[in-house]
């Protein structure tokens, strides 16, 4: 700890200047989704590219189709390993600006109640206020040390915020350059304003279009109805099948590469005290619907689903019309984790289907997209690492949780530059991001610096 | 048969003349779905009136708040059966007008193959051709007897081709003038050109539409996919569980009042020689998808079915949506037989798909009309008497039918006036009703007034 303690010091002595800064990037108008904020983007990759010299990167603004990346490198000490920070620094629209009660652009320091203070402004939180933490780290590392304890490559985009369309050409393209032996992903949430988290799993997605043919035409239920098939039936009962009674999808090896979840890791999500109410009350539900007997976060984090996401065939305009359609389709999504191979599930789902429509009546499948989900190890010395880090900084135990949905950014990073990403952001559910109002609690900015910082020297000493 | 001989006699002799009336009819432009043809409605309904003045009946134009009626009674000797005749003297519109050979409101006799004639013309069969029929049978009758063999009403509608918004007002209203023994309904099909056929059995229907509620709102399926309960997997449970491995409908109590058909009907049907193949190959399907093991025709006339008309739920336009549906919703109907009452058949799916909805999500069920099954007693007298009458004109074994759907008037009969339906008639599958070059061939116009001359007799002697 003998690197570390000063820089904390450093990071607790200049919290005021780094608030000074994180304002003036506030102020910056980076909107990426309306043209008319072009310009304000760029200066705000300018105001990065400017900062990130300041302390020492070797940074620039990299122009794409859309707008630009900001690319900062510093190196390390020799055998350190090499570590690659995303952030973005573009941000949502204002709309509706009436429901703002402070300006959006013009960020101010609030307290919202006896000793909690917040940080208002569109980005504070997501995620302006996120990648400066890590920088305002750096810096104080650099101030105290004259140099960084590992190298370190800054990639912070500008389009994350309207669909990323420059990125995946942007990684393909520079793949060399940006290549790390791990990445740092910092647009997540804590698990709540006590306890800090570690997403460790996201899980991947297959997505699926069937839709099952019968008669030639749409046919009179009275005139046809008994001999003739009805598509709808048939979907039906395909879809009815997928699950069993236990909520065990039933495609075959539908769980080859599904790993039993460590029972230390599900101890450690059923001590975060969500529920079955507490998760599913909001939404006016009860009753787990998953494979039975697994607790919601589980479900959740670390099973895979088969979801029916639509579903349409024969008359469904008002009042009644006594039709046999000729088709009736779905859209089916799997989530996947651990190993599970988005082209085995297509395969055996698409198997399976076929095998469930009659002889004369046909089915055509058309695929949307596929993604592999995303697993850390849960030894990993990196994440053991930063769950130690950020334990000893917060004073309450560091939880590794999992992502429901994916996060495309930690995809690409492994299908463009091979490597794996560690999530970690000090966001807290009730930041109002992409909403009126957004704030970023000044906790979460000044020992969010102070757990990156721990971070940095766990990961390299 | 000394009767009938002479009658049968003055049809043959009478043919031109009886073709000349009928030309005149179809020469009234009386599209009733169309307001500019109201004064053509009318006068189709006066020209029907002052036809049976002439052969004694006493007819009148009836109001009614859309086409008018028309109403006519003749009696009979004391103690024979009074009989009601239906049909409609109103006709489809003829667009696309480009596609008929001949005008479709100038009728005319075209020789389509060697000895075979027929009538063109709107109308020709739909339903002018046919009603003029019984018309003319009485005719005859009443030239040469000076008399009608039993009491005789008749009722010709003008609306049957806009749906009948007149009818049940109509029905009830008259009820006591119009209530007959039983009524005979002239607008079916022979089997095939050279089988005469009784229809015998009509199905009925029950509608419902479900809708099944789960969260309160749409979810993210990867935020909530797994714990949360999916609306279109619920669905697709319950629909599927409606029909077993048999093709049989499961829910409790359904085949209650379902009889098993007459070896002796059955083997008429398949003396038919409808099979799976001939039946479905047409509509590009081959294999029969009701109760498994009984032939197509039974399952169209004589079983019940459970039929998905429509589905819909979550995201169902173009790409991909990961979203869990707050519902999904389907539109069900059941063909009823025999004795299935529409009431209990709709409480027992009721609680049949209740019983199958998680008791954290709901169900709404929403009525779409129900009607009984119409079933003759093959054993009816007025059956028997019908078909055997048949059999003597055209040297074929009259074939008893049933029909897949509903023909509504036959249900308000019974419901209105108390009162069983013959539905004899002897249009041919490819007579084009509703379509461009309309047809009604010679022989069914000459030997329909013949049949219905030896039905009448049959049912009086």
């Amino acid at each position: 700890m003998t690197a570390l303690a000063p820089v904390l010091d450093r990071l607790d002595q200049n919290l005021d200047q780094s608030l000074d800064r994180l304002f003036d990037l506030l102020r910056i108008k980076s909107i990426s989704t309306d043209p008319e904020f072009a310009a304000e983007c760029r200066k705000a990759a300018d105001w990065l590219v400017e900062d990130l010299k300041s302390i020492g990167f070797e940074a620039s603004v990299r122009p794409t189709p859309g707008h630009p990346m900001v690319v900062a490198h510093h190196d390390g000490p020799a055998g350190s390993p090499h570590i690659l920070f995303y952030g973005h620094y573009d941000v949502q629209p204002v709309d509706p600006l009436e429901l703002w009660e402070n300006d959006p652009f013009d960020p101010a320091l609030k307290e919202i109640e006896p000793g909690r203070k917040i940080i208002t402004g569109r980005g504070s939180s997501d995620d302006k206020g996120q990648l400066m933490l890590f920088v305002e780290a750096c810096r104080a590392w650099k101030a105290v040390h004259g140099s960084l304890p590992c190298r370190i490559t800054i990639l912070f985009e500008g389009e994350e915020e309207s669909g990323s369309p420059s990125l995946r050409p942007f990684l393909e393209a520079n793949a060399a350059e940006l290549k790390a032996d791990f990445s740092l992903v910092c647009d997540t949430d804590m698990w709540n304003e006590e306890t800090p988290s570690i997403c460790t799993s996201l899980r991947g997605l297959v997505g699926e279009e069937i839709t099952v043919k019968a008669a030639n035409r749409d046919l009179h239920s009275g005139m046809y109805g008994g001999p003739a098939a009805n598509p709808i039936r048939i979907l039906a009962n395909l879809l009815a099948d997928i699950h069993d009674e236990q909520g065990r999808v039933t495609i075959p090896g539908f769980y080859d590469g599904v790993e039993e979840t460590p029972s230390q890791i599900l101890q450690g999500w059923e001590a975060l005290g969500e529920t079955a109410e507490s998760f599913l009350g909001p939404i006016g539900l009860s009753i787990p619907a998953g494979e039975k007997g697994r607790p919601v976060l589980e479900l959740l984090w670390a099973r895979p689903t088969a979801e029916f996401n639509g579903i349409t065939g024969g008359y469904t305009g008002k009042g009644f019309k006594t039709v046999i359609a000729a088709e009736a389709s779905a859209k089916i999504s799997f989530r996947l984790v651990h190993a599970q191979d988005p082209k085995k599930i297509r395969a055996a789902f698409r198997q399976f289907a076929a095998e469930r429509v009659p002889a004369d009546c046909s089915i055509d499948f058309h695929e949307h997209g596929g993604s592999p989900a995303i697993q850390l190890s849960y030894d990993s010395p990196f994440l053991t690492g930063a769950k130690d880090a950020l334990t000893e900084e917060w004073g309450k135990q560091a939880v590794m949780i999992g992502g429901g949905g994916s996060i495309p950014i930690v995809g690409d990073f492994r299908s463009y530059l091979g490597m794996e990403s560690l999530l970690v952001g000090f966001a807290l559910p009730d930041d109002r991001i992409h909403s009126p109002n957004e704030k970023y609690d000044l906790k979460s900015f000044h020992k969010g610096q102070r757990s990156w910082a721990r971070i940095l020297d766990a990961l390299t000493s």
